[in-house]
C-alpha cells in the first residue's frame, strides 16, 4: 500500500495503479468518508469558542461581566441596534437547520446534522470571517411531523441574537414556507442557502462556461433536472438574467414540469415548481430523451448518482454540451464518465474533480457583504451580483473547460464577493449603514485575514494538534479494502 | 488626574484621595459600567468562534465538510449518542434566556440580554474549558407576555445540539416552572445558574464563614432577604446541609414568608414559597428587626442597594454577624458600611470587594463535571458537592474574614471542582459514563490549560489587539466627573 500525503493532494494517485477511474472515484468518496468519521472522533468536532477580549488581569471580569455589564444590557434595552456594536451579534450567524434534507441522506434525525452545520459553520469563519453557530432543531409537532411554522416560530425567536440567519438541509416543500415567511417578518436577513446559495454559484459557473462554449444565456436551451429548493432558485436567478423560459425544460423525479402537472398545481406549498409548469416547456416535453435532444445545458440538483444521469443522454445534446451535476455526496454522473459522454464542460458540488459548484464559495462571501451593511434582507439582485462577481473573478485570472470558477481557497475572493454583494445592498436600499466598496472589501479582508491567522497560531502552538498520519492511512487502506472487496 | 493602571489592579487608589469610602465604591460601580460600555464598543463582543481542526491542504474540505461529512450524519442519524463524540455537542452549553430579569436590571427586551450570556459564554471557555452559546429568546406569546411554556417547547426543541443547557435570567414565577419541566425531560443537564449555582456558592461560603465564626450551621438563625430563585433555592440547599427551617426566617418584598401569604398559596407557580411559608418561621415573625435581632446570618438576594440593608439591622444581630449582601450590580449594603454596623464577615456578588460570592466560582466546574461524565441531569447533591470542593479547596490553603471562598484565578479550582461534581453524579446514578477522579480531573485541567493557552497566544499574536489605555483612563475621569458633579 502507497504511504499517503497528509495534504492529500495526490490523493489520486494514492489508489492502486490497476483501479479504474469509477473504482478510484468510487473509492475517494469511500476514503473521505471514512476519514470523516474517524477524523471527527478524534477531534470531537470542528469549532469551539474562545475569547475576543483579552483580560489583564483580575479586575477585568468587572467589566466584562457583572457589575459593568449591567450597562451593556441597558443600553441595548434602550436601543436595540446598539446590540450590533456591543455584542458579537453584527459578524453572527445562526446556521439553522431540523436535519430533514441533510445532503443526500435525507431525514437524520435532528442531532445528525451536527456534523454539516459545524462545517458551515466552519467554512464561515475560515473563508468569511464570520462566526457561525450551528443550531440542528427538533420540527416535529405533536403528530411527529416536521411543521414549517415551528421553525418559523423559533428563528423569530432566536433572531435577537443574530446578524443573519442561515437556513439550511430542510426537507421540501418545508423549506420554501419557511424562507418565504421569514424574509418577509425578520429583522435580519434570511438566507437559504440550498436555493439561493446554489443558485448564485451555479449562475456564475454557468456564465463561465457558456463564455467558454462561445454561447449565450438568452439562446441556450436549458433541461434542469430536479425541481427542488436548488433548482427551483436556479431557474429563476438564470431566467432574471435572461435565461429564455421557453427554452427550459424542467423534470423532477415525477416527469416533465408541464400544465398536466396537477400535484403542484394543487398543493400552495409548491407554487414555485407550479409558476414553472405554466412558464417553462411550451411544447409541452414529457419525455428527458426529447429534452435533452439538442439542449446547451443539462443541470441537475436530483438524486445522488453515479448512474442519475445516462451517458446516452450527453451524446445527442447540441454541440459543446455543458453538465452540471450538482447532487451530494455523488453527482448524478461522474465527470469521467460525462467526458467520455462527449460533455464539453463538467461541474459537479465535489471538491475532489474539477469544477466545484459548491455554496462554499458564496455564502461566506454573500453573508459577509450583507452582515457588513447591515442588509435587512438577501434580495435577488444580491444573490446575482455575488455570481457576477465570482464569474468575474475567474475571468479576471482566467477561465478554461476545467476551471471555470474560482476556488475557496483563491485570495481576497470572499473580501471582493462581500464587497460587490454589499454594495448591491446599498443600491436595492436594504443596507442600514453606508459603506463604500473599498470599506467593505477592507474589513472583509482584515476579518477573513484574521480569522485565517488565528487558525495558524492555533495549529503552530499544537492547540490544534495534527491529525495522526495513521488514521489518514488507516482510512486509504480501508477504502482500497472496500473497493476490492465489491470489485466496484 | 492619576494614570490608570490598565490590570486595574490598583483601582481604589486611581480615585482622588478626598473621595470617602462611599464614593469610592459608587465611582467603581461607574468606571466598570462606562468602561464596560466603551470596550464592548471596542471589540464588538467578547467572545468569537474559531476552528478546532486542522486543514492541511484544499482536499481536507472533502474531509470536514462533504462528501466526508455524509458518513458524520448518517452514524449519528443511527445512534444518536455518537453525536457526543463525532461533533463538539459533549463539550457545549446553550445559555439561554429571555432576558426579562438580567443583573438587578430586570426585563432589557431579548437582545439586552447578549452582553452578559456573551459574558457567561467567556467565563465558561476561560475557567471551565467549555464552550458556550448565548441564545436570547424572546418568550412573548401572542398576548406579549412572556410564556414559560415558550422557552420550555424552545429548550426542548435545540437540546440535540447540546451538552447541557444553562437557564439564565429569567423572571420568577417562569423560571421555576421552565427548570422543573425541562429538568425532568431533557436527556441532558438543565441548569438554572440564579437558583443552584448561586446556592452552591453561597453554600460554600456559609460553611467557610461559620467556621472562622466558629458556629454549626443546625445551630444557627438565618435570615434571607428576597424570595426569588437564588434565595429559595440557598434556603433549599441549606436546609438539606443541616440547617434548622425553625430558626429560618424568610422576607421579600411583601414581608415574612409565613401561613399568611395567600398569594404565594393560591399560585401554583410559587410552590417553593409556599412550602418555606409551612416549614420556616413557627414563631410567625413579620418584622425585619424582629427577624435579624440575634441572627447569625443575613443572607440577602433582593433588590439592588446600596440601602436596601439598614445598617441597623447588623448592629442588632448576634455575635460575629455574617452578612451575604448577593445583589447585583449594586450589593443592599456596601461592605466597608456593614462592617461599620458590625458585621464579622460580609460578602458580595462583586469582585471588586473581598468575598466574591459570585456563580463563576461555580457554573464552570459544575458543567465541565457534569458534560465530563455525561449526567443525565445535576442533582442537588451535585450542587452540594460542588459548595463542599470550593469550601474545602478554600480550607487547604486557608480562610480568614475576608477570604472565605477561592477566587476564579486559583490554580486547578475548577478542575477539582468538575472531579467533585463529576463523581457526585457517578455515586448518584446519573452519569453516563465510568470514570475515575483523576481522569475527571485531568481531563478537566487539560481542557481549561488549553483554553488559557490559545486565548494568551491571540493576545500575544495580536489577533486579540490590547484596549487603547485612553479608553480605560477616559472612563476613569468620568466616573470621578460624575462623583463630583453628585457629590455623592
Amino acid at each position: 500500500m502507497k504511504k499517503i500525503d497528509p495534504g492529500l493532494d495526490d490523493i489520486d494517485r494514492s489508489f492502486p495503479g490497476e483501479f479504474t477511474p469509477a473504482q478510484i472515484a468510487r473509492g475517494k468518496t469511500l476514503f473521505y468518508q471514512r476519514l470523516s468519521e474517524t477524523g471527527h472522533r478524534f477531534y470531537q468536532g470542528k469549532i469551539q469558542i474562545l475569547p475576543k477580549v483579552p483580560i489583564s488581569g483580575f479586575n477585568w471580569f468587572n467589566v466584562w461581566y457583572t457589575p459593568g455589564v449591567s450597562r451593556v444590557s441597558t443600553a441595548i434595552r434602550d436601543d436595540n441596534t446598539e446590540s450590533f456594536a456591543l455584542s458579537n451579534r453584527g459578524n453572527l450567524v445562526a446556521v439553522v437547520s431540523d436535519s430533514t434534507r441533510v445532503l443526500g441522506d435525507g431525514d437524520v434525525t435532528p442531532a445528525g446534522g451536527i456534523g454539516v452545520m459545524e462545517g458551515k459553520a466552519f467554512l464561515m469563519k475560515y473563508l468569511g470571517g464570520i462566526d457561525a453557530l450551528p443550531l440542528c432543531m427538533d420540527s416535529r409537532n405533536g403528530a411527529g411531523v416536521n411543521d414549517p411554522e415551528i421553525i418559523i416560530d423559533f428563528v423569530r425567536r432566536i433572531q435577537h441574537s443574530f446578524g443573519a440567519v442561515n437556513l439550511e438541509d430542510i426537507s421540501q416543500p418545508n423549506c420554501y414556507r419557511v424562507l418565504d415567511a421569514l424574509r418577509e417578518t425578520c429583522l435580519i436577513p434570511v438566507w437559504h442557502d440550498d436555493a439561493q446559495g446554489t443558485a448564485s454559484v451555479l449562475l456564475a459557473g454557468l456564465l463561465n462556461a457558456l463564455e467558454l462554449a462561445g454561447k449565450k444565456l438568452p439562446e441556450v436551451r436549458i433541461v434542469y433536472l430536479g425541481a427542488g429548493a436548488a433548482n427551483t432558485t436556479c431557474c429563476r436567478l438564470n431566467i432574471i438574467c435572461g435565461a429564455d423560459p421557453l427554452k427550459t425544460v424542467i423534470f423532477d423525479k415525477d416527469g416533465a414540469l408541464t400544465l398536466n402537472r396537477t400535484d403542484f398545481r394543487d398543493h400552495p406549498a409548491f407554487y414555485q415548481q407550479w409558476r414553472l409548469c405554466r412558464e417553462t416547456n411550451p411544447e409541452g416535453i414529457v419525455k428527458i430523451e426529447a429534452a435533452v435532444k439538442n439542449a446547451d445545458v443539462l443541470i441537475a440538483f436530483s438524486k445522488p448518482g453515479p448512474d442519475t444521469i445516462d451517458p446516452r443522454w450527453i451524446r445527442i445534446m447540441a454541440e459543446k454540451p455543458i453538465v452540471f451535476a450538482g447532487a451530494n455526496p455523488i453527482p448524478e454522473i461522474y465527470p469521467y464518465a460525462a467526458r467520455e459522454a462527449g460533455a464539453y464542460i463538467v461541474a459537479t458540488g465535489r471538491g475532489d474533480f474539477p469544477n466545484q459548484l459548491n455554496n462554499s464559495i458564496g455564502f461566506p462571501g454573500i453573508l459577509k457583504g450583507a452582515l457588513l451593511v447591515r442588509a435587512r434582507k438577501i434580495t435577488d439582485s444580491m444573490a446575482i451580483a455575488a455570481a457576477h462577481s465570482l464569474a468575474g473573478y475567474a475571468r479576471r485570472r482566467g477561465i478554461s473547460v476545467d476551471n471555470i470558477v474560482p476556488n475557496m481557497t483563491e485570495p481576497d475572493l470572499f473580501a471582493h464577493e462581500a464587497a460587490d454583494v454589499g454594495i448591491q445592498a446599498i443600491l436595492d436600499g436594504v443596507a442600514q449603514t453606508s459603506m463604500t466598496r473599498d470599506e467593505i472589501f477592507l474589513k472583509a479582508r482584515v476579518d477573513i485575514e484574521t480569522a485565517r491567522k488565528a487558525h495558524e497560531l492555533l495549529i503552530r502552538h499544537n492547540i490544534i494538534p495534527a491529525l495522526p498520519e495513521a488514521i489518514i492511512q488507516e482510512a486509504l487502506e480501508w477504502a482500497v479494502g472496500e473497493i476490492r472487496k465489491t470489485g466496484k
